[in-house]
């Protein structure tokens, strides 16, 4: 008998998903919060949860084996002082379509000049200034993962030039172009659109900063979907001030939730979102827990395992 | 000697693609409003400019045998006091791609909530919402000719599943499913979006009325591309009121500009821009014109002829 706790806001959904696939000798226990663990929790060798609830819980998980987190950010779990004595799987490839919806929304609401016009239109005002267009636009991945791949393939579908900058620089068939992180600043030199998608590493950290925002032309626009502090948030405030770059759309930032008052809210060109670019679907989710699982009871390996020294 | 009369607001960036096609025996005049006729108009033979200019330069063209408009709306040139002794060319083709961008910014920018997020950003809350997608969506296509093809094959490449209502209900490789035009109540009783692509004939006027409206979701959003005509504006004022309908993104209207203090201006979900879904770039209408005259100079029929009588 393997004992699953499922500690999530939406445990009964994640609970419907498990019943339904009939696996034998499985204990399911559920709570939506580490304040009200079920008894018997601590015989929990399997624990499906998010980072944050899962901190809260992890004293009294002592006969955790592995954790299957439901959000893709696992780096609250990786402070020294917690234990790292269990496997440990991330999400991966199950954010991509979010992704990339969010990318190409907002390069479309960019040269669409959407919130513009939408202000006209709360003026009553019949606004035929010109819209730009995405076709032939160039698109600059910094990371190109599941997530980056995937917004570069829709970036092709609009007719979009497209350049990847990585740490190897090794051609793919992904985008047309490739650069080695070395060669950043050459890389942004004519980009429209620069679209950050990196892990939280100690490489990664302010990887854009104030030298490569002075490498962007200034009618680029940067988004950042990725990880909040690869980007040096006081050089992009000093550009964007400055009229050296287009605008930025950020949906991650280097201390979340934005600070109340941060210079970020209110700078003209600046969009932010609330790290909602990609969301944990229940169904999307459950599949990959259900799969990974599987590999679990039968001994395997679980796939997505995060390495808590390299941290990803 | 062929004089070819160049009257548009951009004249000087048209004639610069003419001088550079090097096309033996043609005399150009440049016009930017038809109250500055250049001498010798009274000779143009052929002239290149969007109809609204092209109708007060009418009654002085005595020599006209060929328009090739500058813009795809070419109805104010069908007035029946109006002249209908030459050959008027419109513009097709070179508007699918901006049509389709502007379709999927506003399908995108309704599942992703682009306007509440912007405010949520205005008064500086951490808006954590969760987004729609796109993907899995049903987009319904009222017209599937080039505009309605390319908008669907943008879909198509989002994971979203389509259907198209035309005039025969032929099948095509465009869409997945397809109806004739008496079903379009049951083609979009389970729509997501409603894409109006449809010209301005007496068959479409008001072919979105109060019944379709009723037989479209509570969820779905129509959005409107093609003419104003082929939606009942009363009839949708009346639907969004009630809450049978959670958007619409208007492009055109019954009367374009839309009238100050019209209802649609502030009724919640109604997102209105002032046609310009797709602009005429002259990158883009000049290639088109100048095969087209290569045609007429060779004897033969130009292009996107409109028939004066059918209307399109």
């Amino acid at each position: 008998m393997t004992t699953l706790l499922i500690l999530d806001s939406q445990a009964d959904a994640y609970n419907e998903f498990v019943k339904n696939a009939h696996l034998p000798g499985l204990n399911v226990l559920l709570a939506t919060d580490p304040s009200g663990l079920p008894e018997g929790a601590a015989l929990a060798e399997v624990v499906l949860a998010p980072p944050g609830l899962l901190i809260g819980a992890l004293p009294r998980l002592t006969s955790l084996r592995w954790v299957q987190s439901t959000w893709a950010g696992v780096e609250s779990l990786l402070a020294p002082e917690l234990p790292r004595n269990y496997l440990l799987s991330g999400v991966k490839g199950v954010f991509g379509t979010q992704m990339a919806e969010y990318t190409l929304c907002y390069m479309l609401a960019h040269e669409r000049q959407v919130i513009q016009r939408f202000d006209s239109q709360r003026q009553g005002a019949w606004d035929h200034r010109m819209p730009g267009q995405l076709a032939g636009k160039h698109a600059v991945f910094l990371g190109l993962g599941s997530i980056g791949g995937e917004c570069a393939l829709r970036c092709r579908q609009f007719g979009m030039r497209t350049s990847a900058v990585t740490r190897s620089g090794a051609q793919t068939a992904l985008v047309d172009k490739h650069f080695q992180v070395e060669n950043l600043p050459q890389a942004v030199s004519d980009a429209d659109y620069l679209v950050m998608s990196l892990p939280d590493t100690p490489e990664t950290r302010h990887l854009v900063d104030g030298p490569v925002l002075d490498a962007l032309p200034p009618h680029a626009v940067i988004i950042n979907v990725g990880r909040g502090r690869s980007l040096d948030q006081q050089a992009l405030l000093s550009a964007m001030k400055a009229g050296e770059l287009a605008g930025a759309v950020l949906d991650v930032f280097e201390h979340e939730p934005l600070a109340p008052g941060d210079a970020l809210w209110d700078c003209p060109g600046i969009t932010i979102t609330a790290h909602t670019s990609a969301v944990s679907f229940v169904e999307d989710i459950a599949p990959l827990f259900l799969a990974n699982l599987g590999r679990y009871l039968a001994g395997e390996q679980p796939h997505h395992l995060v390495d808590f020294t390299r941290g990803y």
